[in-house]
This record gives structure tokens, C-alpha cells and sequence, in this order.
């Protein structure tokens, strides 16, 4: 069968589809003797979940693992099989009287397990961190059919190495994660919002702080270029920064916006407004495609001082063919190339490498990035994953192509 | 030399001490020849860096790794030698406008370096999570003198395997932390305290959860048996909770305290309760002296509802030679034993695994309870650690002894 990635960029044949329903099932498809590359929700962007090897591979759909246990209000946790879409674990959360720390675009497709195999991040990192910060532990079967489980709702337990840890971020190629025990958190109390016109991603920091020494909560600091709003016929000078805080916010963490924000928005500004940050990844496809091509995508974090002059140097290198939104408070820029003409990953990946920076913020190696794994990460630290690898997955059957292979 | 572990109960001989000043001295120290068992500030409770083997180990005291960087305003974020003490971290955090999430007794000689290696935990995990959650990289010699470093300050980096997690909490059997990268949190506004006495665990995590049910920002939430406080010379029945919150609290958080509750207490009565608490494992330990003995510890986690029944068994089992405290939020309590005349170690460590619970929940396994892994850990959990183990330190030169080795 052929099996393509959403973005279509990623093609390949498979021997078959299997779809577990149970950890016994995982492990019947790892004793098939066949390669096994693992696919949640099918909307990775690296092409992690395509098989990306010339052996023959059995694609595993996790998405019959659909189990979800009762939220534990004493524990504020939740044991949920990998193939809940997130946006299920978030409702199943709301209704209990909590809320789920991660949250992307992709949240109606994206399943959990896939979002903790890559160690997803989203727009509300600055408040809760990662996904490897929201999972008390996971349940998954290992290579040789062995099931791990750290899914067992102890908040606490230093018995030996975090191997739920490990299989965080490791996109397939450890482990299948069939359940994971999520910590959840109380909902902030009142959102509210301010957009803030800001000239540089310096300045937009600048407003990040001052929010923050009011000590207010912060929940999102999401920044928009003026190429991206230019797509929605909006002109505008430099970035639009998205700041938004819990508990009113007016009278004090918004209250330190300078004078030309905009505050004091209803829900359904509010969303209009959450609408335009969602939709870059969508709208930047539709500019490529009408040009003839597909979106050239970088998910990059830079050291914060390091913001401007990165952005300075890809504008020169790019000018109107990039554009660049992303999560301003972590460091993390989304970069849109669109250019029918040629690639740009060497030029644009070199640049990050020089300014100390990750050629994968939060969107994994897959097979897009895997060329350029040595540019963030040493000799040592990738001889180190590779002898990790060997040791739990010695025939080099789980998702094979992907992340550190040859 | 003589090597000893501060509480007395494990002493080895060392073929020396050294005190490496440098990433390079700790790679000379690996390639010695000898075994090497690290240490820190030595507070240990698990023995886990006293030589536990036969081969010649040398003792490698990180003490001198010193440095630290500025805080980073902008991400909240610091850099610190694996030698400095805990409460040198939370000083520089502090007068920085920032305070670090890991709190516990042993702050002014626990090294930093210590606390990551052994996933350290404490007052404040309820809050900000264990140390694992406070780290954003560590830089660490692994056992072949290679250099891994993620402590680079990028709060962002999905670049491959998190070794980062998995170094912390390995207890220095996977590598040698020389540095690590923290994140910071703004500080809690106005912090207040309630004492409230209940009768069982059960009406503690009550109490608790009606503070949470308020959106109170909770700091800690502690417990003490009538044991405890009896070698205090008080007379109570049941338990004592501590229960504090951020923002006054008296409007909404601790205004859902019961009406037996001490609220509104001055500067000076926080410091003497949270000396109460934090005075425990010593207090222990007088008593343990004065009966002719030392303290029988246990630090186990237990699911939420599974408390009152655990501490019933072990009443019974034990009498009043128990006394127990801890982090009841976090299902983690502190088990202190007195009897000069039987161990106990494996009748309290089979009730916890009956319970579904963690023999170490945050002091780790060391050689303490090493005998004891397997009743939370499966066999395939510990045959994977193993395979990692082997992996990272083939020659077994890290920590022998500690841990996983047989």
C-alpha cells in the first residue's frame, strides 16, 4: 500500500497497515519480522510517520488505542491511550474541572501518543513547558515485544532511569507508546488578551518582561511578521505580538502594554484573532501553492538574544520569500520559504547552527531534518542516542530512516 | 582512603579523592583506570555515593565545579556548576527577581549537581514539579570521556533523544554531570500559610483539593503524624497539614480552610512550623540515638487513594515505632523507623508494592534499597535500564555498585 504524509511531501510503499487495539497487538506486529514505522494522527511535519527505508515496513496506526480513563480530581492526572486525538484529551480534561498543558493547531487530528512521541510543544509552552513536562510516564512496547509502564499514576517514583523520559521525543524509533498518564492543571482564571504592534522581536521581549514583573501569569506570547499579515491584506510595519495572561490582566499584567495595544477584547475578537495565528500554517500553503510549489518549512529556536540578528540575516538572505511567526517568549520560530526556484534548508539551517541555535525547536528530525541533526547536536551526543538505540532496538526494526539513521 | 555517607551507615574504603576543577580533569578522572563513584555535598539517604563494589574505585567530588552564570532575564533561565550548593542557586535566582522550583532541607549542602542526578524532589514539587521538570540541560562526561552538553540555553531543542532526562535521576551511573541549565520561575506573590489539623490522609487531600477548587495557586502541602509531634512534646491526634498558597490566600485559597484552621500567621510562626517540618529527619535521628539505634528510612509513593490504608497496615505492623510525614499532595511520605532490634525493609517495602506504590519516591535506589527495584520496577523496566546502562558504560566504571548492578 502507499502511504503519504499530510503534507505530501512524503511517500512510500508499506507491506500493510495494522491497527492494534491492544499492548498484545503492538507487540504481535514488533514479532512480524517486518520493519515497523508508527503513525498517530498523520500530522507530523518532519515525515516521521512515512516509512523511510528499502526494507519492507508494516505501517502501525495507533488509533484504535483509544482507552481514556477517569481524570483522578485528587491527582489531577488522567491515563489516556495513544490514539486519543489531543483535542479529546483536552474536552475530557474541561469537563473534569481541569486543563491539558499542550495545545496546537493540529489538535482535532493529532493524536496523543504522537504528540508525546515528538515531544510536542505548541503555544502554551511558556506556561507549562513541553509535553515530556505533562507525562508522568508512559506505557509502551519495546522492541523486542517487552512492554514498559510508567503509566501507573505515581506522581512521584525515582526507581532507576526515566525510561518515559527517554521515549519522549524519540519519534518511533525506541519504543511504541501505547497509553501515557498525563499530568493535567487548574484552568487559569480569565484570559484575557492584548495585540501589540512591536518593531523588533527585541521590543516584543521587552513587553514578554514587563508583563511578566507584574507577576502575571502568562499564557501565550505568540509574535506574526508583517509578510504573514501582508497573505490576510493586512499592511503593517514589523511584527504583531499576541500576549495573553490569566486573571483580567488589565489591571495588571496587561495593564504594562504600551499605549498602543489593543485590550480589552471579547471572546469572539479573541478568537478571530487566535484564528489569524492558527491559520500561517494553512496560509503560507495556499501562497505556495499558487506559486507553484510547496511550503520550505523551519521550525527553529535561536538563544533570545540572538532573535533579531538571525531574522536580519535570513531577510537578506530570503527577502519577501520568508515569512515568520512563532512562539516569541521560548525562542521558537516557525520560517515559511516559498520558492519554486530552489531549496534553501543549507543556507537557512547553517544560519541557526551559527547562532547557537536548534535546527528542530519543537517539530522533531523525522526524515526532513535528519541531514542536518549534526549542526545542533555533537559527535558525542549523537554517537550517545545511536548507542542507545542499539541497545533497546538491536535489529533496528522501529522506524527505521528516521531520526539517526544512516 | 576511608569514604563514609553523613548519615553513618555506609562506609568503603577509596583509592583517593579527586576534585576536579574542569570538564577535562573529570575526563581524566574517567580514564583513570579506576571505577569512580561521584559525589556532591554528600545528604544523600540511599547510600548512592559511598563506593558499593570491590574494585579500586576512586572517589571524584565535584564540590570545586563552581561557576555560575548571570541570570537571563529574558528566559528565565540560568547556568550552574554541578558543585554549587542548592541554596547558592535559589540566593542568585532570588536576587535576580526569580526564585528556583526545588526546595528541601539539605539546601545549604546538597549540590546542585547532586539534586539533578538524583531527580531530587521536596517542598515545592507540588507547585513546579521534581528537579527533572526545573532542568532544562545538562552538560555531562559520560563514562568514555566524551562531552554531552544540552545546557546550552535553548528552552527549545527537539533535536533526538533527550539525554538530559535521562542523566537526571541516574544517579551518577550513566555519566558525570559537570553543569546544568535551569529554568527559573517568577516568584510567588505573597505567600501565606495554614495549619489545619485532620484526621486522616484522606481529609488532608480533601482540604486540598477544596484550596485547588478555588484557582489558589498552591505552594506546598505537608503533613506530620502524632508521632512525630509527640517528640515534640504535643499532644495531637491525627495529623497536622501545612498547607500553603500564593497571593494572600486568605480571600480564596486558604479561605476554604475548616474552622479549626491557623491562618494569618506572622513571618516568625512560618519559619518556626516549616522548622517543624524540616526538623524531622533529625529529630528521627535523636531519637533513634537515644533508643541505641539509627533511623530505619523509608521514602515511598502510594496512589492518592490507596493512603489511609497503607498507613493503617503499616500502624499495625509497626505500632509507635513509625513516624510519618511528607508530601501527601504528591502520595509521598516519609517513613521513619525506630527499633534497635529487627529491619523491617522488607515487610514495609512489600505493603508499599502492594499498594501499587514506589519504594524510592524521591531519594532514589542508591544501594539502600537496590535489594528492593524489583518490587516497583518489572523485569523488562529493568532489563531495558540494563541495555542503557551497558550501552553508555560499557567497562562499568560509573557508580559500580549503585543502582541496577547486581
Amino acid at each position: 500500500v502507499e502511504v503519504r504524509d499530510w503534507t505530501g511531501r512524503f511517500a512510500a510503499e508499506a507491506v500493510g497497515v495494522v491497527r492494534p487495539r491492544s499492548v498484545a497487538e503492538v507487540a504481535q506486529a514488533l514479532a512480524s519480522g517486518y520493519a515497523v514505522t508508527t503513525r498517530g494522527g498523520n500530522t507530523g511535519l518532519v515525515g516521521g510517520a512515512v516509512p523511510a527505508t528499502s526494507r519492507p515496513t508494516l505501517m502501525l496506526d495507533t488509533t484504535l488505542l483509544t482507552g481514556m480513563g477517569p481524570v483522578d480530581d485528587r491527582s489531577g492526572q488522567v491515563t489516556v491511550g495513544a490514539g486519543v486525538p489531543l483535542a479529546q484529551v483536552q474536552a475530557h480534561a474541561e469537563a473534569a474541572g481541569w486543563t491539558y498543558g499542550i495545545d496546537l493547531a493540529a489538535r482535532d487530528s493529532a493524536t496523543i501518543g504522537g504528540t508525546v512521541a515528538t515531544n510536542a510543544g505548541g503555544i502554551r509552552v511558556v506556561r507549562y513547558g513541553m509535553t515530556r513536562a505533562q507525562v508522568v510516564g508512559v506505557q509502551a512496547v519495546l522492541a523486542d515485544g517487552s512492554v514498559v509502564d510508567e503509566a501507573r499514576g505515581l506522581l512521584k517514583d525515582n526507581t532507576g532511569y526515566s525510561l518515559s523520559g527517554l521515549l519522549c521525543g524519540s519519534e518511533g524509533t525506541l519504543g511504541v507508546i501505547t497509553a501515557v498518564r498525563l499530568a493535567l492543571h487548574r484552568p487559569p482564571r480569565a484570559p484575557s488578551l492584548g495585540v501589540v504592534p512591536v518593531p523588533s522581536l527585541d521590543a516584543a521581549l521587552d513587553v514578554v518582561a514587563a508583563v511578566r514583573r507584574t507577576g502575571a501569569e502568562l499564557l501565550a506570547a505568540e509574535v506574526v511578521d508583517a509578510a504573514s499579515l501582508a497573505l490576510l491584506g493586512e499592511s503593517v510595519r514589523g511584527w504583531r505580538l499576541f500576549i495573553e495572561v490569566a486573571d483580567g490582566g488589565a489591571a495588571e499584567g496587561l495593564g504594562a502594554l504600551p499605549d498602543d495595544a489593543e485590550v480589552g477584547l471579547d471572546a469572539a475578537a479573541r478568537r478571530r484573532l487566535w484564528a489569524v495565528r492558527e491559520g500561517m500554517t494553512e496560509l503560507w500553503g495556499r501562497a505556495a501553492a499558487q506559486a507553484g510549489t510547496v511550503v520550505q518549512k523551519y521550525d527553529v529556536s535561536v538563544p533570545m538574544v540572538g532573535l533579531d540578528p538571525f531574522v536580519a540575516h535570513m531577510r537578506g538572505l530570503l527577502g519577501d520569500r520568508v515569512g515568520v511567526f512563532g512562539h516569541v517568549a521560548d525562542g521558537n520560530l516557525h520560517l515559511e520559504v516559498v520558492d519554486p526556484d530552489r531549496e534553501w534548508d543549507e543556507e537557512v539551517l547553517t544560519l541557526v547552527a551559527r547562532a547557537g541555535g536548534s535546527v528542530s525547536a519543537e517539530h522533531g528530525i523525522g526524515v526532513a531534518k535528519r541531514p542536518w541533526l549534526g549542526l545542533t547536536r555533537s559527535a558525542a551526543e549523537i554517537a550517545a542516542m545511536r548507542a542507545i538505540k542499539a541497545a533497546l532496538d538491536p535489529r533496528g526494526i522501529l522506524n527505521p530512516g528516521v531520526l539517526l539513521d544512516p
